[in-house]
């Protein structure tokens, strides 16, 4: 009898009695890890293959194979697939199908291989897959993005620091601050999906094999990069899924902080902007709300992927070599990860493609903190007077438009004057928002003709 | 037509759009919180009755509400009750579908209260009944390790620290240690639990209700400690996941710890102990093998409540008051915690009771690392030797017992005496391993009768 | 030559070569742990005159101890106590500086004690009394947000959920919020305390000692409320650190939601509050800027209290028992815990004191959200209305207002008897802000009396 | 009077009362961001000499500043520079010095620059120099650690998966799988280097200047690799501290498995190695320890570089743009992160250095476990057994051969046979430790040969 016809009773002629029924349901991943069944088909194949090509395995057992594995698939696919949590895992589920379908040649399959880098290549193919899809998302809510930009280019918001009015800014380029962290996202997930695709299949339990596998064959075949050179390494390595996290968690920062100012300024005491109501909910006691769910929502999640982050990296800490079943613990987060990733990429392309603007309250908002202040220091640093002596100078004149109740470009310019005597008419083209803006003509700077020029080098750079 | 009723095509009359199907699932809880269902009409039935006590409600309709409840609950059970994804949650399912059985009465449930309260109150009354089902779990633990430490009290192990051997302690002094980290976290628990047990209903949205409820009746209904006196901070509070889940984590890294040992201790370099082989698994590669993956992968599963605390951390950091839809993280990660706990307290306390022990293994590991030589400087020490003199004075003793690969209770007294002319025949019973743990007969040490002494005192406050 | 006089050069006749310089920064501790200087005298004290009573050590012994220990502490307070790198720790110089002062005596000290029990019992000691520093700047705190709370009981705030107007509230209802956070946290304190307060001295390496220590007796000595009831638990558990950082994070989680408010009130599109200037800062480049630095940073100061949290959790995952190296770390990560969180609620205390409100602006805010939709639903109720019909007659009623840009008070009775016929002219009492206020008169609730009430409460808890 | 002469009483002339005491300590960053000052002068030196290139300053103010740079510079070097807690941080501390040295040219400075932009160039520009010092020690590690896998490609090592023996192992190759964990952070510090060394000066504030300044000149000039190309972006991106700190998390991951094993290693249960003895301490009351205080605690700072990428994350979580005070706490966390990770690089390249093996522990430890049962399966498969039936066969040898209490290859011929007759003399060459290690000798495998040629290929690409 082998060994996988008896797992129900007992692990092997070692073991003398089975396995207690609530150890079988902990240690069991087979509800969670059935989701790498088609990488576990792609490898199983791809192995079976190389070894048909060296000699290991006959050419007919070969085809009993592939056509198993055909069918299994086609199991699964339409659900007609059992899943047994005797067989505790997706590997030997499938391979015991696989056994019942193809006999011997099923039982010959797993030659020269272990779970452990049978798993580590299921994987990292199932994640290379993912990290593509997530590439795409990101692009897309970059195009969303740009496109918001682009439609509000000349549109006028405050700038904040510390939540205090600043300095007027392009709308437009505010939103472009976040193409560039969700291009920065997308650069590390390309960096991570390298190191992802490589193939640890050989390396069998933790050593290596004795049957003159082509490990080199079955990495193209599988379309990765390389060979994890390795063999302890390989079976141990779970460096991938932890700076996979790290990206995801990164990304979910930056959803957080954009949440963050989509909730303030659907505010009523900011209202710029508005978010079309299928993104929205309402109360089930107050009945004029129209509540900001999604970015909510999201800025919450940011705090489960973080939370996976932990979990991995405490996982892993002291950890000996090679292979200890705690590893089983990195799909949950890892799978968690990329759902919450990729469902809140996509849901934000969306909504960002209806958010709609209303920039008379944005202007009025500007006019609220002196935001061209610092303009009007400029313009004493272009009359001669050091920047600091004109900060100074400025304070005081924003101390007496406030005791008077006015915006800076609101002074006389004789009041103006009494600041400072080189002061003249064309200070009031500097105080207006529009002027500010456009002032800030250099590389990376808020006028409308760079934000329009970032928007044009982002869009050939997503083409 | 009720608001409920046209749920599927928008949120109210103020919505000129249904929501955006990716937004329903994003947005929707119903998947995870409906295992809230019993505590949800446990809260809903206290509510209706204080409502009819205070006149709110007419008696009929009470009468309507409890026959519909007692029907939903049933369906619920027999798992025929169906959840709707347009419904949203656990609260909205319940309560439409109470409509369809009462009428009218169904609508009249919500008067005075939000869901806002209503989730907050569902699940401080689901986690309270968890932490008394964690309460019992520790306990069993707790009195599976008190026999194993009675079974082994007169077992000598080597003590460690860094790892290197120590001291000789006894095996059921060793096991005690976890014992006392496992009462702390029951203290934890309980003291969690009286500010888990405090009820949010009546705070409505956030600013409390003009109906005039009698909350405390309530409260004392549901077998609340007390009532949430603020109702802003009723409805945006979830301190209390934040610090069960953080006694959780606690509570892990007792587990992991343990884990820890375990897995060394059946290490064939130590084969201190055998875990039945229930608990045990074999390897898909190497036929020798028996694995102890339970607490490996108790130890694994560490990481994922660890990474909780942090996601519900993260989730609650910065949020403004009152309540805002990221507190819908909250579920998840409290559930899975409390699963996750749950199970490995019961496991373990299963495997703990099938461990037995090799003492000889243990007693040989004892002997290998100059245990007793505390004993030879305490010895000097009591013939009037300062404490640090001694302690340099067997450093020479034991650098001449490695250099003759001998214990040191194997060297000469002639020798011996070379270190330090006091030494007498009488060390000889100071340097065995069984002198040395009786020797160390203080409150708390590792003298057999001071073990025994405290396996009675755990035995009395258990009971 | 003591093992002391000679560590410069080799730990003890065991090892054949000096510390590397390197290894001796890298393991030295004495830089950060030199603040436990009094509790470590303290503790040696307390076990010196146990010893002596217990007739293992000389009444002279003793006495030559104590002054010993009463110049270093003068030496420490002074600043002329020179700290050795070489001498490792607190432990070690203290009593190397003994031993010059005090001989064989000084050398004695160390009998049946180890620096295992040590550093536990020391950093035991110095947690305990921050603690009660804790407690004392948690209560000053709630001192002023009930000054704060009583000086603005009928000023009204548009009371938020997912920020959109909810409802109004009490200012003053609101800041009571944070009182209930604050007193939970003094709560979870005052719990911790009870845990930290146990005395691990007598512990010894791992295993107890040979001497008739009297251990109760030095646990009354320095005010503890027990003693660690397991040696090997008393050197490894650091339960007590984790458990005191937690709190911490919680704490600093009310302070950052809190701060995210200030931030708000402040901002110019809010403008509810002002902060005194002495707690702003200015800009460099910005000479109109006042930023709210002190919040922001709070907030910011989260984030390390956190990561203190999750390094703590880290550190201790999966140790094997007893004392390991590791332990060491974590001195640091409790250190500036403490220093954080002391800081921060000092600070804390002093801005609230000065915070001034603006109600005007609050109330204008409030009348932008249709904040008393939901008392026209509960108005409807009591006129018989289903409460589910009533929300979404209010919804039709709020949608008419938006397109007139009306508040709801501001709509005609005729217009509003559309809704529904049976709204009468006493509508306009419910539909104002301070009659909505009024209303919620119950047990938690925002009406003033409720507020006021609330305040008493928690004067008489504080006194 | 400047801004900066009065910055002691008050922020600017719109600050109606100075800084509070506890306010200036609690927000001033002087004391740790003094550390950046080289970057700092450097930063504004590139500034300046830009500013005169565009003819914003004159030649002679460049001249002056210049000058006034180079003598602070050296004041900081000597220690006689002055830090002022007033000034704030280390920008305003240099400046404030410059404008006393250079008088106007030093207040002209700060012209078309903020502290925003200024402070995360410094940071940038620092960060970049410590990750190639981090480069240079993972590459010594990494060389040390392929002097002892060379050194040890022939001793057989019991490779372990679940602490269990799984099959023998080179422990050469065993140390080369730590290579690969190394060299893979040092792709990481590349990549993350690559995005660090991007020019934020010229963002200003937030939104650009208005003077004409040529951003990529300065780049060039620092040696920087790019411009932020979005100002708002450049002063609130921290992604480049928090991805320095996921890099770092993983090496320090890396660090806490090796430290693990060497523990392991060390303990007299295993005995496999030996540490130098001055990287290791004794006990202050064991005389016999020899404890490996350097792995344990590198092992415990894990925890510390873990936390402060949580506390990084959860700082910037949800905050909304541009810069807000909570930026500021990004230093320490970073600081004490490169110190750490710095410290216990170059610890662990001098302490390797330093190892020495003992092979016949480990050979010994390595007959302990049928470590060869996979090796008799793999036997079978080729004699035509199909592999899960081999499995199953080796199971009930090994049974047999532990009843016995003997290896696999002390069983006779007659025995195996009885398990399958197709087992002939041939097999006990199979069965043998060193045989079992030849035979793996494919790409990645751990024969002796393979592990050979993975030497030789990391020098090649370390040189």
């Amino acid at each position: 009898m082998s060994q996988l016809e008896q797992k129900s009773s007992s692990w092997s002629a070692l073991f003398a009695e089975p396995m207690n029924e609530l150890v079988k349901r902990y240690t069991a991943s087979v509800f969670f890890d059935r989701r790498l069944w088609r990488a576990d088909i792609e490898g199983s194949l791809a192995h079976a293959r190389m070894l048909a090509a060296q000699g290991i395995l006959a050419a007919a057992d070969l085809q009993a194979i592939e056509a198993g594995m055909a069918q299994i698939a086609g199991e699964i696919e339409s659900g007609q697939f059992e899943w047994k949590l005797d067989l505790e895992d997706v590997h030997l589920n499938i391979e015991a199908r696989l056994t019942q379908l193809a006999g011997d040649a099923g039982k010959r399959l797993h030659t020269g291989r272990s779970r452990n880098d049978q798993v580590a290549t299921d994987v990292r193919l199932w994640l290379r897959g993912e990290i593509d899809l997530i590439a795409g998302l990101l692009a897309q809510l970059q195009g969303a993005l740009l496109d918001l930009a682009e439609r509000n280019t000349d549109v006028i918001l405050p700038g904040f620091t510390h939540l205090q009015v600043a300095q007027p800014v392009s709308f437009g380029h505010h939103i472009l601050a976040y193409v560039e962290m969700f291009s920065r996202d997308a650069e590390r997930f390309t960096e991570v999906r390298a190191r992802v695709n490589r193939l640890p299949l050989g390396a069998a339990a933790l050593a290596g094999t004795s049957y003159p596998l082509d490990r080199e064959s079955v990495a193209r075949a599988l379309g990765m990069e390389g060979v994890c050179q390795n063999s302890i390494d390989a079976v141990s390595d779970r460096d991938f899924a932890i700076e996979f996290t790290a990206a995801a968690s990164l990304a979910m920062v930056h959803i957080s902080r954009f949440s963050e100012e989509l909730v303030l300024w659907m505010s009523q005491n900011f209202g710029f902007i508005r978010i079309p109501d299928g993104f929205t909910t309402g109360s089930s006691i107050m009945p004029q709300k129209k509540n900001p769910d999604v970015p909510e929502l999201a800025r919450g999640k940011t705090g489960r992927v973080v939370g996976h982050l932990m979990g991995l990296i405490t996982l892993m800490k002291g950890q000996p070599l090679a292979y200890n079943k705690d590893n089983q613990e990195d799909k949950e987060p890892l799978f968690d990860t990329v759902d919450t990733l990729k469902d809140t990429l996509r849901i934000f392309a969306d909504m960002v493609a209806g958010i709609s603007t209303v920039p008379e309250a944005m202007e009025r908002a500007a006019l609220r903190g002196y935001a061209t202040a610092t303009d009007l220091a400029d313009y004493l640093v272009k009359k001669g007077v050091p920047f600091r002596d004109a900060h100074e100078t400025v304070a005081h004149a924003v101390k007496t438009a406030m005791a008077q109740q006015v915006d800076l470009s609101q002074l006389q310019l004789a009041d103006l004057q009494r600041f400072n005597p080189a002061i003249g008419q064309d200070v009031y083209e500097v105080l207006s928002l529009r002027g500010s803006l456009n002032a800030r003509d250099i590389l990376g700077g808020t006028a409308p003709a760079q934000v329009r020029a970032q928007v044009a080098r982002h869009r050939a750079r997503l083409a």
